[in-house]
């Protein structure tokens, strides 16, 4: 079942080829950046999200490290060439409109640079907890349709 | 331990004081938009990242159902209000720099429009695999310093 409208930005379904290179066919925003979602393969824990370019992008497929490009010091950081806190990439993926990526690692040590295990470990914000509809329940089966 | 430059934007800490609610501590870019990481609070699935403004991220926090702002339709979008597949809200955090919201949910059905559980199922990337070079061994025991 599709949801219309769902996805975001719309790729130009021309601009790339079947066989075009993951970095071709990724989508970098204006800025020429995609976010990279960082995720534990061992725990599933979500560690930390990072930006990165089409260089970045192709350092990290092919490297076995996870690289970023820093906004702040506009330049590339391989996660844990200061700290020691490395990420082992174990795999990645494109998203459906192919404008965010997921890689999955091994994280050495902590992935925050707070020292915490992720970055979203400081912070846990009250929520108003959402649940499904209990389930009607009557005696009756449901009635069936031939419409 | 501390990783220098790791933080990517810097945020003014004057700009907002303790007990100020999530949406006034969060950190939004210059489009008023901030990533939110969806998860399967189950299995611990990544199952899409969308966008939220003020608004979205207030709605999300409170009303127990996760909306986004649509970039291309320039509308809030509450997931699964077309498709059925809402998503449950379960937890919420800030990362380290409250530039990046995580949101725990309760999917249901399939997360992606495509139809596919997450986003990130369609578009598996061939990577080099990463791994830390194995321990040093060696038969005597490592010496012990004061130092």
């Amino acid at each position: 079942m599709s949801e219309a409208g769902d996805e975001e930005l719309e790729r130009d379904e021309e601009s790339w080829a079947p066989g075009a290179s993951a970095v071709d066919r990724a989508l970098f925003n204006a800025d020429g950046l995609l976010p990279a979602i960082i995720q534990e393969e061992g725990t599933g824990e979500v560690l930390m999200l990072g930006w990165m370019d089409r260089e970045a992008m192709r350092r990290t497929l092919t490297e076995g490290r996870v690289t970023f490009w820093s906004r702040s010091r506009q330049e590339y950081w391989r996660k844990g060439d200061t700290s020691g806190h490395v990420q082992y990439v174990r795999g990645a993926a494109l998203d459906c409109d192919a404008d965010t990526l997921l890689v999955t690692v091994e994280q050495v040590g902590a992935a925050c640079h707070t020292g915490t295990r992720t970055c979203f470990d400081g912070d846990p914000l009250e929520v108003a907890v959402g649940a499904a509809p209990a389930p009607r329940t009557t005696g009756a089966p449901a009635p069936t349709s031939a419409a």
